[in-house]
């Protein structure tokens, strides 16, 4: 084959490079084709789909057949790529690259199954990170790139807001163990059971499986839950402060120039 | 009639055109009458209430004979509008206008009850789909129009938080499931029914119809709740700050002069 | 009595005038007294603090009078202020202020249920109100002025705000109440019902009191919850933008000049 | 011993002055020892893990004494920090410090324990206390310092958002009472009973244990949490409009120039 059928199979798995139409094609059918695995695996444990069984492991084996062949295209086009151009070494290092892992990933199991008889169906879930190569298609480019420098500029205060959060959540927990263990012996009944019913109460989620019945249990609780939803302002309003910052970077120019005079307008470009 | 009614009955019907006494009494009738309307619809679901049925069908009767005329009115005096001119073509445009279609929708389904006997009580809903035109109406208008502008603005990062709270539950619901449906078979029957579970719990409502009681379940839980605080908090910050632009857009006066020469340093007024 | 006595009583009971020892000691009394009130009035409801009552009746009394004396001294030397300086006149229009009006009321019910035994005791918590005075110490001033400037500078954004949630919550108290009702009769009995299981849903308090079974209910309630939380995101964005211009607004100088040259540095102060 | 010796101890137990990879493990090892010092206490409480309880005596035993001589140590070397130079009254103004009286409090309920058989477990949490120390490491300085900053500079209004919330939780809790108690006389049997629900409802935990029943009831809970919402995005909006203003803060140049004639404009470079 010559190298341009090389370079033709490799544009086509790889949107972000070219703009033809056959790549959006070839990847919208596996994009597809990965939701629809995904949905198939969610409705087989439906107990009413059972008698479609056999359909599913039909798609199943159809779909995997499919991702193993693209799997070794991406590998043989592969070299067509610089940075992987040597013939063994370059695709030796393209299998260990991050993406290829990730479809190497998504269709292993079913071989192990098929092999060993393992029930790995979990993992088809893995098949999932595959969506993660929609984040290098140019239109999510910048989006991506500003949420990810978001949580990566403010990692610092993110963590600080967690570590008062896990505080926040071991000292509920043990507080209210040592006031409602005496009441309730079943219900909080060790320290983890309390931390599990603190998580609940502290994120508002509340099942009330678990529920202070004590007057300073209810007394804490209030404190709390009133304390945690202000706590939790926290890393809302960091991640918020994070966003405006990137926007405004994104937005300033190199130099504030006036365009007439050619003198700077103000240094910082912030004010 | 003259040109002069009709161009009266134009104005009336279209409060954001003119300011006379009239347009905001009949128009104020008419919200009042929708309101009543979606009230009458609600109460008659009301098992007590049942004894007042007669006057709640003839309610519905007069409104929908209300709702005809102001649509006839509509239609008739729509060829006043220099968009719809023409007298066939013009009429049968604002026929299919976006706002003309509501107003038949919000009629049509009595007339299919008289005639077919189908029970389309819902579709009285749509009704309330005649409110959209009161974000014409100017004290509105800005803030519609703010609010709009921020969710297009920020589609991308919307849309991409989206993806991230998506993949959060269906991976919560699969792990949760593949742990908790050895211990409680009935309850987590199904990844379906643990996709519902993730739901509930990620955005923190938590009915407490389904709780895991395995260790496991509740440590993924756990985690899960904490991170979908946090990846909540995104669609949050994004707002904001898309709020703050559009604000500052909006004050931002129409050219910023450079304090050197005096004359415009840049359109957009963003720095 | 003298001019004088008027005086500082006036003063004494105004904290926000002057600046004397003797005012923080009594309104710091009346605030407790006030706040001492509302727990008698909570801690009377409890059914194991019954043989307490007595105790409670004497002390209600006992506040009441001094109320009531505060009241009549206010009175009397409201005429040392110059806007209500007319002896009958000023003192009457005085009687009508806000402040004088909720004084009023805070001991009105007292007596009214000495004469005609009316049980009036949830009235005790208008006593409540005369919290609000307490905003008009310097200290919380500022404060206050900037979080009411915040709700009534967005007040159009927070009513579309209202009217967007309002429009999810009715349409999803119905569409759920059609797609719910025939599985669970008794529980989703009618719309209002539903309308209750739509709003503790869509504010994420899910009591687990009415929990959707169908399929179809549990999709929309999915949909709901996670359009509920976007929509609730807005006012949140709404006034923290009017925070931050709030904030901005109440620093920046009159005249952003050079102190050096005297010239404009930028016109607006916002940039 | 030389006072080499101190100072390096001294060194070693404050990672925070020097940068040796000493006083990393050191600190690295105590930080560890701690946090399974918690998961211990932690785990103590699981029934089925009663039978390791002699190991849990023996790692608390020999924990405490390492906290013990560490607690010796910092003691002893603290005269080398200028700040606690005196032999006697330094030491003792030391011993008097917060982060050496957390440590203190560290130790001590294990002495007493052991001494008057007093049951204080709950204080082990006390240790929690010593990851404050954490905070005083140049990584998280900064963080910490803005976190801070944010609450102190906006106290007031945080206090005022505060007074909001606790307003509406005796509100609702007082009318809901007297609305539902004729109708659940169990359930919410007093007015703390429905501060407690109250509480649990505006901050959207909602556990279940208490529903309101009646139509008046829940048209009540319905506004409560309608306006719980918009009032708990008022501390919200405060701190990200808080940390907005730290940043900027943090970022401005020493000196904002004026274009003119280059001299500084003002000195805290807010404008």
């Amino acid at each position: 084959m010559s190298q341009t059928t090389k370079g033709k199979v490799h544009t086509i798995l790889h949107p972000e490079l070219g703009f033809t139409k056959w790549d959006k094609i070839v990847n919208g059918f596996i994009i597809i084709l990965i939701c629809l695995n995904v949905i198939v695996v969610i409705l087989e444990t439906v107990p009413s789909l059972h008698l479609y069984h056999p359909y599913f492991i039909v798609f199943d084996t159809v779909s995997v057949i499919i991702f193993t062949i693209e799997y070794l295209l991406r590998l043989w086009s592969s070299s067509y790529d610089p940075k992987y151009s040597h013939k063994v070494h370059g695709r030796l290092k393209y299998m260990f690259s991050m993406y290829a892992l990730i479809d190497l990933v998504a269709i292993l199991p079913f071989y192990i199954h098929e092999i060993y008889s393992l029930d790995l169906r979990l993992l088809v879930m893995l098949r999932l990170l595959r969506f993660l190569r929609l984040f290098r298609l140019t239109a999510y480019m910048k989006s991506a790139r500003i949420v990810r420098s978001v949580f990566v500029g403010r990692a610092n205060e993110l963590k600080l807001s967690l570590v008062l959060i896990l505080f926040l959540i071991v000292i509920a927990g043990c507080t209210v163990y040592f006031v409602e263990h005496p009441a309730q012996p079943t219900v909080f009944s060790s320290i983890p059971a309390a931390l599990w019913w603190a998580v609940i109460t502290v994120t508002s989620v509340g099942y009330g499986d678990m529920v202070p019945i004590t007057a300073a249990g209810k007394i804490i609780t209030s404190l709390i839950s009133l304390i945690g939803l202000a706590i939790f302002a926290l890393p809302a309003g960091i991640i918020t402060a994070g966003f405006l910052d990137e926007m405004k970077k994104s937005k300033v120019p190199d130099a504030n120039l006036c365009p007439h005079c050619g003198k700077p307008v103000n240094k910082t470009g912030i004010i």
